[in-house]
């Protein structure tokens, strides 16, 4: 296991450190940028930005549309299903790596656009410190839709019910309590980081999961084998997920290595570390690893819907065996390196930026950049 | 009814007229930017942009997590429904009105973003050109989210199947015909503007419709009241629909017109024109209104879903009645002003630029520009 709190003391945070009273190396600095709407550090300039999609399959469907809908839309026809959406933006001065930014359960690319407090998201200042960006929704998941096949063939009594995909929301409480907000709902912790005064605005964009992982009959899920599709359209990339898509850069990596730079795994309720090979694990060990989790671990309420204790141990048992392997893999858990009251929403909490500044100085020190070159 | 071609021969499409020799009067043309990637222009200069939610109700189910969900999650649990996903960005150098750009059935804001084949949509164009855009999903779509509840209760058995909401995709021969590509799936219309190469990119953006309009029991279309909200959380902005949406900027201007300073429905189905009542029409006649439709109207597949000549013919009555009552209402039926081939999809063609020239220069000359100051 490498150092804890040395790469996290270099460049970009030592705005974060000196209080704002010393610039960052360059760019902007997360203090500048804090005050106000977050955008106080003046026009965010882009060579480019759109979507495009990764993926997808064409099918033939009996149910397309479903019994009782409009009689006008055909139920026999060709649909895509299995794709997956990116947006992305390509700053004007590239310096780094490009980064791809895969969310989380019940969420989609929307929670690292803007914090539910109306501050500046990660995709843009990711963008602002000159590193391409991508941002996908999961396949199955807003932008990048589903399959309605198994929902028509209900209706149309042709699929016993029981049979449905499962789809489901994350309630109030349910996330108060596994995002460590506080110990019980409506309380909070004392130096609780996450903007508790917009709760509602996280809850409106908690949308259902589909996760084929989480239906029955369950399927393959395949947000892991499509981001290293984007790794590789890229033509190389960071790949970053958060909780349910926590150690998706890693199972991405064992689908195909060749187009991923890094890997970080932001809060993963597992890291798989007794179920990996040794084999995979050294085919992991080729490239840098970073594991972040907040604070608060071990205060988590016993009705956290992820055992917290456990995952952190889980990861540095994965993070040591990567090292052990001859790889590059930091543990980053925040209050260890001196930040504290972070939630498991790190990237939206009021010190978003400082997280962003230790992730993104771990970026610049432990991967090589490439420029991305997709189309 | 106003000239057809009068307004649509002015500042912005001089150099589309003019085949690129000349520029227009301000910022870049479309012809200078539909070379290449259509980011010949130079960079996007952005003062802001991000995501919010307009509206959403914070209610109970019982059914937030099927019977076959992952038990750790709560059935009973407070959750977000009705609330909209809204991107945008606002130009550094902004001038003229803000625009919100709302897709429509099956589709998403993915849509106005990159066109299938690659090419810069209006999203980037019109903040190009100035304006703050705004870019929701539908209520029940994409990054709105919907709600789980019927869902769950069907798979729990306390629903009958047949009272499943309808979800449905337009399938790829609907689409061909329905969005006028050419006579029967397959075959083209000699002057067809849509990319057809990348048909099966269109495919990807066509995701699952859930609008309660479509469903059963049918309820509430909530789009409209939040894209009302959504112009008076801007300050005024026009708004702009197609095809599914293609009268929603009239439904919402219905609601609440405060916050509407223009109307532009884009091929839509219907303009309700034999419904509406004198004291709506009346209502809708104080707001400046602009319709379009392409090309090949009398030419569409009888397999086609909408009845094209009969939607054009019920819009230009609309016209006709709004200017009647003393509004100001023009129809820009794009053959009609010179410009051929255009499909169902205008802002996606490949001369999607020339079409988006030609309403922003209507969006000039008829509307009175605010800047947007939503927060």
């Amino acid at each position: 296991m490498r150092s804890l709190e040395g790469p996290f003391r270099a460049i970009r945070n030592v705005a974060v450190t000196a209080a704002g009273l010393m610039l960052a190396t360059y760019g902007t600095s997360a203090v500048a940028q804090q005050g106000g709407h977050g955008h106080a550090a003046g026009p965010l300039v882009l060579k480019e930005q759109g979507m495009f999609y990764v993926g997808g399959d064409i099918i033939h469907t009996d149910w397309a549309n479903g019994p009782n809908g409009p009689p006008v839309f055909s139920k026999s026809a060709d649909i895509a299903v299995n794709q997956m959406y990116v947006g992305f933006m390509i700053p004007q001065n590239q310096r780094g790596a490009p980064i791809i930014l895969m969310h989380g359960g019940n969420l989609s690319g929307a929670c690292y656009e803007t914090t539910p407090d109306g501050r500046m998201g990660w995709y843009e200042y990711f963008a602002r410190q000159g590193h391409a960006v991508y941002l996908p929704d999961q396949v199955t998941r807003a932008r990048s839709g589903f399959n309605v096949t198994p929902y028509n063939e209900v209706a149309a009594g042709v699929r016993a019910p029981s049979e449905l995909p499962n789809v489901f929301i994350l309630g109030k409480d349910d996330s108060w309590q596994s995002f460590r907000f506080g110990p019980t709902p409506g309380a909070a912790f004392p130096d609780e980081q996450f903007p508790l005064k917009a709760i509602d605005e996280l809850a409106k964009q908690t949308i259902p999961d589909q996760n084929p992982g989480q239906q029955l009959p369950p399927g393959p899920n395949l947000t892991p084998t499509r981001l290293a599709e984007l790794g590789k359209k890229i033509g190389g990339a960071v790949l970053m997920g958060h909780s349910e898509s926590g150690f998706y850069p890693e199972d991405a990596a064992l689908a195909d290595p060749s187009g991923l730079s890094g890997l970080v795994s932001m809060e993963a309720p597992t890291c798989k570390a007794s179920t990996l090979s040794a084999a995979q694990i050294a085919k992991l060990a080729k490239i840098p690893t970073l594991v972040v989790f907040g604070d608060h671990i071990e205060d988590a309420s016993k009705s956290s819907v992820v055992d917290w204790p456990a995952a952190l141990a889980d990861c540095q048992k994965y993070v040591d065996a990567i090292n052990a392997a001859g790889g590059d893999a930091t543990m980053l858990h925040l209050p260890d390196a001196g930040v504290r009251g972070n939630s498991h929403m790190l990237f939206q909490d009021k010190n978003n930026l400082q997280v962003a500044d230790m992730v993104l100085s771990w970026v610049d020190q432990h991967v090589t950049a490439k420029p991305p070159h997709h189309n």
